[in-house]
């Protein structure tokens, strides 16, 4: 476990953060760039176990909401962060002790480190999702029974609001309605616990384990990831047409990568959702939520976002498995192929497509 | 002025909110059922002047948001009250001593009086618009540059926000997207204030100003209303043709009326935003927001709400002078012709058409 992240290691931490993204949690690149400004500024961030925090210590989950193709034209004021502490500490009349990832995956990850640098806060080493996923509810808070309420929402403008939604269903909508105003994203905290619940309602190590994916990904490029992570090249080639649609706050779309070299004569398609959700090939399922789907660099293993996604890119295709928790029944209710939309059931990605 | 509003006089009370609806507000009828229901369970409402509280009482303007053809379909749950109190105390650390009637007409002015009853909440006697209006902003409280946050809003099904927005634009627009995330309509309650400043951001005496006018409604029909609001009849005729469009959370449409008896030959049409907001004869403004234009019923001289009127009633158009305030230029910048998007100047109905 890195005991903080500072200028040396935040961006192999970022980019490990992208590969866990699954194309979604947003882009890194603008939160990397406000986390570096931030660690400069401010010093390093320590990342610690929730069992170093006392059981009542409040930690409070953050993230952005919306489409991440909004992230990347509209940026974050780098206030947000406090604006939703002290939305917290108003709420529960406490301090908030730690801040941690809603979701490891892509710009989810590395947004928080610089407010938790300007504010002086730990950063928890888990996090809710182990990957990304696009809607609220999908994530393992939801699976142990915490509320998502109250929930807090601010914006770069400084717009703040909590809401108290009746059910995770309700909770989405809300959010959902609160991207809309604030023109396509907000940042985000919910599903408030105290260090105690994180124990049991988080998936551990993730901060370490995004680090650890970049650090092997900077020295053995995809073969480096694919040792710490787990799981197998999809397919190695070039994106030959991408289907891009933001509708309803969410960043949708098809990619088609068509195989060179060994894979020459495969075409695989990507069914997107802010996220990578389903690779298939020949209508066959090759990889399937709620286990990870990366599109990365074919020469840098560097892990491509949903949005930068284009035409002509040489790309390799990775299908890994996500935590254990996504492979229980709850687990995959939620974040399943069905929850999506598409034919099940879900196999295993050490199975499909074999 | 009345000590309570009891089961006696509360429909005297809620036919005098509808005169000072000027069409909107939200129709009477299911407010006016579900107060005095509370009335009969809970016992009589206490109405006070702001002086009778301490000056750093809280008092909390509450009202409902969003599209009255909704409400006549989507009723309350009778618990928003609560919801909306609890919020505000939890926000401000210490108890809501009384509510008061963010916009006395129509609809607006009597829900609160079931959760004053329930709650055992005194009303104030007074409100922010001595009418209705259409937008958040459209109050005294904003003349006297009260801020609109902390807002808070509640749904029947238990959802409750708070929000906190930078300004009264973003108030009324993440209002505006609570109200469609709900379903059209929702309670909510801003501006909330000490009593001090209540005694100088709102118009006073409206509640007895209501209860009057439902006494001389009840007594000498449209001429007692016109005794104790002042103005004049605008027409009295039929209703030929009502276009009507829900829009963004609004009642949009556009009343005309056709003359009858000492009025034929003669058609006055009225313009609509939830409220009836210009009335017009050709082509010549006769009657202009933020005066009030109300439709009553040409035989008992009750009024009819927005999303009641409907071709063949046979009508008395009325124009009443509003409150000083609104003729202020701050006034007039805030709730005249042209915030609507109409021609101006505003003329007052004193000399309108005439």
């Amino acid at each position: 476990m890195p005991v903080q992240l500072d200028l040396n290691i935040i961006a192999r931490y970022a980019h490990g953060c992208a590969v866990l993204g699954t194309g979604g949690g947003g882009d890194i690149r603008i939160p990397l760039m406000i986390a570096q400004a931030a660690l400069a500024e401010c010093g390093p961030v320590a990342v610690i176990r929730p069992e170093e925090l006392a059981d009542d210590a409040l930690v409070l989950p953050v993230g952005g909401w919306g489409a991440p193709t909004v992230c990347i034209e509209k940026f974050d004021s780098g206030d947000e962060g406090r604006l939703l502490c002290e939305a917290a500490e108003r709420w529960f009349q406490r301090p908030v002790a730690a801040l941690m990832a809603s979701e490891i995956g892509g710009g989810n990850g590395v947004q928080l480190v610089s407010w938790c640098a300007r504010l002086g806060l730990p950063l928890i080493d888990a996090d809710g999702m182990g990957r990304a996923f696009p809607e609220g509810d999908m994530c393992t808070m939801h699976i142990a029974g915490v509320s998502p309420a109250p929930a807090f929402f601010a914006d770069e403008r400084g717009n703040v609001m909590t809401t108290h939604p009746i059910d995770a269903l309700w909770h989405e909508r809300i959010a959902r309605h609160l991207v809309l105003v604030s023109g396509g994203v907000i940042a985000g905290a919910d599903h408030p616990m105290d260090a105690a619940t994180v124990r049991s309602a988080t998936i551990p190590d993730t901060v370490s384990l995004a680090l650890a994916i970049g650090e092997a990904l900077e020295r053995d490029g995809v073969d480096g990831v694919l040792a710490v992570a787990g799981g197998r090249r999809l397919v190695t080639g070039k994106v030959v047409d991408v289907e891009r649609l933001t509708s309803g706050g969410f960043a949708r779309g098809v990619v088609t990568v068509e195989g060179t070299g060994v894979d020459a004569e495969r075409v695989v398609s990507i069914q997107v959702q802010n996220e990578n959700l389903i690779a298939s090939e020949s209508g066959r399922t090759i990889a399937c939520t709620p286990d990870l789907i990366t599109i990365v660099d074919a020469g840098t293993g560097e892990a491509i976002s949903t949005e930068r996604i284009r035409y002509g890119q040489r790309v390799t295709v990775l299908g890994m498995p996500c935590a254990d928790v996504w492979r229980t029944p709850k687990g995959l209710e939620i974040a399943g192929p069905e929850r999506f939309g598409y034919d099940g059931p879900w196999v295993p990605i050490e199975e499909a497509g074999l």
